[in-house]
């Protein structure tokens, strides 16, 4: 058997005393000076590199970088000792990575984050709680039941009464940490799903017994969810997991400011109700900040129909969720009360570290449909936090969010949404301003769209016969897809790209630029900065190839 | 709108200046000397409360530490400074967590984690790339591929010809990242029904279709899963949210050595086919590692026959997948080779932070048949990680596991490995040599679990009746479980329990005390102590009680 004692030897061979060091927390100063110069190395060579490189990446492409990770053989004795791993990660992987702190990065929901999340997520890390069971969490199952309620409270406002009830109580669960806005959105559709099919006389219920035996139970011949075209395609891909098929999704359509049209979804429920098959109306999903657009369906609306109707409402508010910290935006979100399950991802506007997902819901029995039990964890009647969740084993992802509201506040956080929502309206401002660029979705909250179309090119359009817009559209989608992969290579700025349908100017999709103003050091004049080198571009090598 | 411009005035104020100082990273010596203050304060402060407490938490109980946690209001200004935040976590929240870290925490599959693994998940933090996509990711999407195919080769050893063509292969997929075992799980179940279930003729697939109409085109009327009783509860969890149902899952009896019995297995397999309802047997799950016995099925043999029938075989290899690294114990996981897909968690023998999940599969398609993509990201043909994967947005956790098997080498874990099989078989032995402990499943591995139970009990109840035997067990139950509970709350020391059915002792449940030995400092001599403890403790409250 191995014994505990240590055997000095030559270093990068793995032995019991290689393995000591690695895994003990220092116990002598020189050790902890060893560690201290790690993390500084760490903390500032980073920081070093991510502030000399205010663009995005340098310039090797992703296929001659491939060629350096090849090999695929675990070396059988240590390869590098951690300091060196250190400076290969500093050297030779960040100069690599994405630089998505950098203010010209507004291409994604993926920003700076403030640097103490750094210090959370490891002191997180080296506490290692398993939040699963309170065997291996305690306290920190506590406080993650605290903060959930906090968060509820910003969204449902149920009053003090409700929240000294449900706070610590161990039989009710007021939302769920998850892997992200994906796992957030699958869970409130197996909840759905569920509670819709629960277990009734001789039936056991659909998580028990699966699709065929519940449509069988409560004479259902389809299962549908109705969400606009805007949603995220997690919606497809959880019906897609929970075996109801992704025909399952009935797109509502959106009116011109691309919100679920109330009209529309009456009568896509109206048509439902009066067809030949007998069709559950299992949840309609309403949006608050639309991946492409940021823009927000009329949720108090959507919310009177879905419980005039009996039908779940769930919003998913991964990106707007936090709108709600400011009291001068909130209003955007309401409604959100009403709802039946709210989605609301950490490492999108709270600006935690990948990833945090959140699942709240508005009855703290509601998550009673999924729960599990076992010999080992999640006992009958404990605080076992992984008794209603689809993960097991689960990071205190919590903590990170606790104390970040502490260092924040509710007002920090509203600073950071204000100045996303009015730095994107001034871009809008500044889009419309020039000639060359055609605003396509104006802001709702901190997301846009807009395209590269020469001004000649923008008055042909209206006039143009079908197909002539059919071919200036086509010609103006290669010209902004090529615009948007240019800038990116050149690696200054970055802003993404995604398709569009259904709108004023094509009823086709086109091509758009889409910005998502998140970082607060993203001021108007980088985004004018932006804007010109993206005329650069068009005018240096791809206008030429336009229709006149 | 608001400006970038620096006001400063008092702290704890939510204002720009706030703002700015929690963003950005040192731009001075001043603010590096204070970043470096907080690492040493978290870094130190936490490793001499971890240190000061071998044991496992201090005696509050949860319920007097839940009044303290339930104001459910965000303040509006910030409530506290980072330095303090920290100050707070470690004074106050630390001493109420589970100190998992210490040798005498025996009882789960969380244990020490080496302290580089804390530096490696800041560094990640601090970069913060998104591996859903390419354009949050870039090199890290790369590193990642490799680094699955590194634990590929080293599950399925495919040959170099085969990784040279795989490894940085956008059209293929070695594996995925997933957050945890379930999900691993959960994924491997759901590539298995989508398989079966693939598009034909005018059937679009299960994904798209759902499950009824899958049946209908198949001609099946209901789908099952085979495993051992010991699988981990994701398992059925899984089929629950497949839309399968729980009952899906049909048990398989295990041996004497709580091992997958294959007679059984054909015999299950020749009695559905012989059914008169059309079923589909979807997968045989095997146990690498079953998580209350560490026990491994025989892998070889339900290889062959799931190869037969042709029936996709996974293997739940969460627990036990890192012992490939041991030359002495690989054979234990034989066969797992010829498995289709294989569970192994990160956060469990690799020994990184909470969480992380994989799943391997060996044909590097088939990972096919849950693709997605959308007009924002996960374009088809692009690197894009997120195409195929459960999860949305993700850290990038490979870069952790990467640098951990450069700092560990095969031979580091294969050194941990060889610890904890060699320190459970050294405490199986132990448990046997005091009269009133009772070794109930040996450890293959490196967990086992045991009773306490008086030598004249152990004498008497292998003569006794069915009656008199279900009582002396009942006894034991209360026993073994108080004993559990009291052993817990001292707090010096903590082994876990579980109710174990068939098997020798009872032909009902027992309860059953278990230990997971994977800290490598935790040694013979720890061991004896906790025994020593356990009987104290039952000499000194629960001994009286039993019947004599």
């Amino acid at each position: 058997m191995a014994d505990n004692r240590y055997n000095p030897t030559k270093a990068l061979v793995a032995d019991w005393n290689h393995l000591m060091r690695v895994f003990l927390r220092p116990e002598d100063d020189a050790s902890r000076q060893t560690l201290i110069k790690y993390m500084e190395q760490m903390l500032f060579g980073l920081h070093d590199f991510l502030k000399k490189h205010v663009g995005i990446t340098e310039a090797k492409s992703l296929k001659e970088l491939s060629e350096n990770f090849r090999n695929t053989l675990i070396s059988e004795d240590p390869e590098k000792k951690l300091a060196d791993v250190i400076t290969c990660l500093i050297k030779e992987i960040a100069p690599h990575a994405v630089n998505v702190a950098s203010p010209y990065f507004v291409g994604h929901m993926t920003s700076a984050i403030p640097f103490f999340m750094v210090h959370l997520k490891a002191i997180v890390s080296a506490l290692n709680q398993n939040v699963v069971k309170v065997e291996t969490s305690k306290v920190v199952s506590v406080v993650e039941k605290q903060v959930i309620a906090k968060i509820h409270n910003m969204i449902y406002r149920r009053g003090s009464l409700f929240y000294e009830e449900h706070v610590q109580n161990t039989e009710t669960t007021l939302g769920v940490f998850t892997e992200g806005g994906t796992t957030a959105n699958l869970t409130a559709l197996w909840v759905a799903r569920n509670a819709k099919f629960a277990p009734k006389e001789d039936f056991e219920g659909i998580e028990a017994e699966g699709i065929p035996a519940a449509f069988a139970a409560y004479g259902v011949d389809r299962c549908v969810i109705l969400a606009s075209r805007l949603a995220h395609y997690s919606v497809r891909k959880s019906t897609g997991v929970l075996g109801l098929g992704n025909n399952t999704v009935i797109p509502v359509d959106i009116d011109d400011d691309y919100r679920m049209d109330i009209g529309a979804l009456k009568r896509v429920i109206r048509e439902i109700r009066s067809g030949p098959q007998r069709t559950c109306i299992l949840a309609i999903v309403g949006i608050a900040g639309a991946t492409e657009t940021g823009t927000i369906d009329p949720l108090s609306e959507i919310s009177q129909v879905a419980h005039e109707n009996g039908i779940h409402f769930h919003v998913d508010a991964a990106w707007g969720g936090p709108t709600l910290f400011s009291r001068q935006y909130r209003y955007l979100l309401d409604g959100i009360q009403y709802s039946d399950s709210v989605t609301i991802d950490g490492h999108k506007q709270f600006y935690m570290p990948m990833t945090c997902g959140m699942l709240y819901v508005r009855d703290p029995k509601l998550l009673d449909v999924i729960a599990y039990h076992s010999n080992y964890v999640n006992r009958l009647g404990s605080v076992d936090l992984g008794i209603r969740s689809l993960s097991g084993s689960r990071e205190a992802n919590s903590l990170v969010l606790d104390c970040a509201l502490k260092i924040m506040g509710a007002n920090g956080y509203a600073l950071l949404i204000n100045h996303g929502i009015e730095t994107a309206a001034a871009f809008a401002e500044e889009i419309e301003s020039r000639e060359n660029f055609q605003l396509i979705t104006p802001p709702v909250l901190n997301i846009l769209t807009y395209r590269y179309c020469p001004a000649h090119l923008q008055e042909k359009l209206p006039a143009a016969g079908e197909e002539e817009k059919e071919r200036i559209n086509w010609h103006l989608n290669m010209l902004n897809r090529d615009l948007q992969r240019i800038q990116r290579e050149a690696g200054n700025s970055f802003v993404s790209r995604t398709a569009l349908r259904q709108n004023a100017f094509s009823p086709a999709e086109i091509v758009v630029l889409r910005s998502v103003i998140m970082n607060p050091m993203t001021g108007k004049s980088i985004l004018k900065e932006i804007l010109d080198e993206q005329e650069q571009i068009a005018e240096d090598h791809l206008t030429a190839k336009l229709p006149v």
